[in-house]
């Protein structure tokens, strides 16, 4: 059995309103994408893992992992769709990783789709709300905007953070998606622009939020005995965490903290040898401008609370001491729920292949990736790095 | 890394009409059943696994996970849902289990659970559909039962399968669930009962059909190590296979048979190092009644087309020489869908401890269970015995 997997192969299709493809075409273009970008064929790969979030509402689509695998040709290998809410992703991710771990299978694609655009934008917060708790939360008229506003201004209140601190992670997010040409909202736009624009639940302005999209990414994960044979440049994965913790946030202790990203990224960590100072870049679920610089603290790129000011010194940006969302985060390339998690793998694989121009982070050899779901009942991190790290036990 | 896992704990809810519980207590309950039983603490559960089909249509919550692990106090654990439309439960039962193989984790509960009849029942049948391909199939107004009514017409043109061998399977399954205190319909029907009843879509009738149903099912797994120090009767995975097939009845190439179900069979007969005639008993995914006879020749219990003689021999009573669905089926305990495949689990591990009463098979060592997602595009196998098998590999 392998201790050490590889992703090596990434695909994704450009995030946007796609009104002439379905779901099923997106994500059969990103899975054979990433296919041939490993250059294996179709017939060697063992399994498929998608992570969506809610197609069965979004399009009237259940079952949607035999039918990636159908679109795909790559009947009959087993396929498993994850949820986990906007963090769908990433669960893929994971679970595919554990799949090569537990030497069932040694090539196996993990994808992530959302088709968000086939139902108007009042059904489709509706459905987002799928996420947060339904007793609680949505019966009452709760969206994720409103659940963020509150964690937004308890923030300000506790730790002085600025309505200026919270636009600059927008406008740092626009500024690097200007060279990506997968994004949907490749332009730049300034403080001013986030904070005149309209409210969505104070203090959180249109420019706040990350946006509904349609897309797909994939990424094909290898064994090391396939990697070191058949991958140029394998990025390895260094460590896996993931936590959950209450639907509801009025059951947390905390609006200020996710207590799920502590455990998920110190898990990680542990696996990875690594502490937060070590990591080089990182891509950090913006769905909301308020959760980057809540994820910034919890992930130990600096203490609770001075988040906002860590933006404000620039610490965030492409020459900063810790470049964050450097293709432009959820909030410029788009948010298609269930993709994302996937599409945060793509870009620190790109990063640390070099193949990022005029983003490119120099000498970067690892990169972090969280994806939270909900208002933080599931987080995940992966660390990923050019280099295995030595295998201990 | 540990090559084996036992089930050591299991739980259900009744399944039934539950109008005074909601899914998050039927979840819980089966889950805290499920942990009381294997005889730990839920502080040493490492992780969840849930198997929901469409909680988001059918109650408005996606994010069941984190829900589950809420609920039953077991934050912050990783929590992961699977969806595999009716085979979600054997898919969250196998990801469970090759998180224990992966090394991740010792203990972990592998739960299902849907809530099916806070719809009304014209509402829950498009629900259901999500299951079949939206695009070419529920659009145009297909049902399952249109489906497998296809299906059926088909094996009984070919095989000649008469409308009477049909209607035995639901009477086998009903005369075994009068001693279920867990089944949705625990009473004896007749042949007669099921050809008179109402034609849902020709030849199926009411009858023919599993019903809409509440209820959640839960197991604790484990590896070698655990299971061996703590479980008086460890019932061990011997064989596990999954396979895909295309979502749309009408890209395969034969109506009659199901080609997923041949593949994850064959797998899991080669890791269990067995034959089907080895099999003692046998949980079989009867949706309908047809599929029932399909799965007993596609798993290898009788040739292609000698299933409905198969039933009409009475092989598949408690007493026949291959007891198939021995505690009554989905069509007599009631099929909530997400729940089914761990329910199957349950009750295979209830035989293989001797703890049937009435319906107990004497002697039986090994059990194989079958989930079956949609009209065949998921079919789950599982193999489970009293005693592992030796590793070889």
């Amino acid at each position: 059995m392998t201790k050490r997997v590889a992703v090596i192969g990434i695909g994704m299709t450009k995030f946007d309103e796609h009104w002439e493809k379905s779901l099923r075409d997106l994500s059969t273009e990103a899975g054979i994408l990433a296919i041939k970008d490993a250059g294996v064929d179709g017939s060697s790969i063992n399994a498929l893992f998608i992570g969506n979030m809610s197609a069965g509402r979004f399009i009237g689509q259940e079952h949607l992992a035999p039918l990636a695998t159908d679109q795909a040709g790559l009947n009959p290998i087993p396929a498993t769709r994850c949820e986990a809410a906007c963090a769908s992703g990433a669960l893929a991710f994971r679970k595919a990783y554990h799949s090569i771990l537990s030497g069932e299978h040694e090539i196996v694609v993990a994808a992530g789709a959302e088709k968000m655009t086939d139902l108007k934008g009042t059904d489709a917060i509706a459905t987002l709300m799928g996420a947060g708790d339904q007793e609680w939360e949505s019966s009452i008229g709760l969206t994720f905007t409103g659940l963020y506003a509150l964690i937004a201004r308890a923030h300000m209140h506790m730790f002085g953070t600025t309505r200026e601190q919270l636009a600059m992670v927008s406008v740092n997010n626009h500024k690097n998606a200007v060279h990506n040409e997968k994004a949907q909202f490749p332009k730049e736009i300034t403080v001013d622009d986030v904070i005149k624009s309209p409210v969505i639940a104070d203090p959180l302005r249109l420019l706040d939020c990350s946006p509904i999209t349609d897309g797909a990414a994939a990424v094909v994960l290898a064994s090391e005995r396939i990697a070191r044979n058949i991958a140029k440049q394998p990025v390895w994965i260094l460590g896996s965490g993931q936590a959950s913790d209450t639907l509801a946030l009025h059951d947390r202790k905390s609006l200020v903290e996710m207590a799920a990203t502590k455990v998920a990224s110190r898990k990680a960590y542990e696996q990875a040898h690594m502490k937060p100072e070590d990591i080089n870049l990182a891509e950090v679920h913006d769905c909301f401008s308020i959760n980057e610089i809540i994820s910034i603290e919890d992930l130990g790129f600096c203490e609770k609370g001075k988040g906002g000011k860590f933006v404000e010194e620039g610490k965030i940006t492409i020459k900063g001491e810790k470049p964050i969302n450097t293709t432009g985060g959820l909030k410029a390339i788009g948010h298609p729920v269930g993709a994302t998690g996937i599409r945060q793998i793509v870009d620190i694989v790109r990063q640390l292949r070099g193949e990022c121009g005029p983003i490119q982070i120099k000498g970067a050899d690892n990169g972090l990736a969280l994806n939270i779901g909900g208002s933080g009942a599931t987080s995940i991190v992966h660390i990923l790095g050019t280099e295995p790290e030595p295998i201990t036990s």
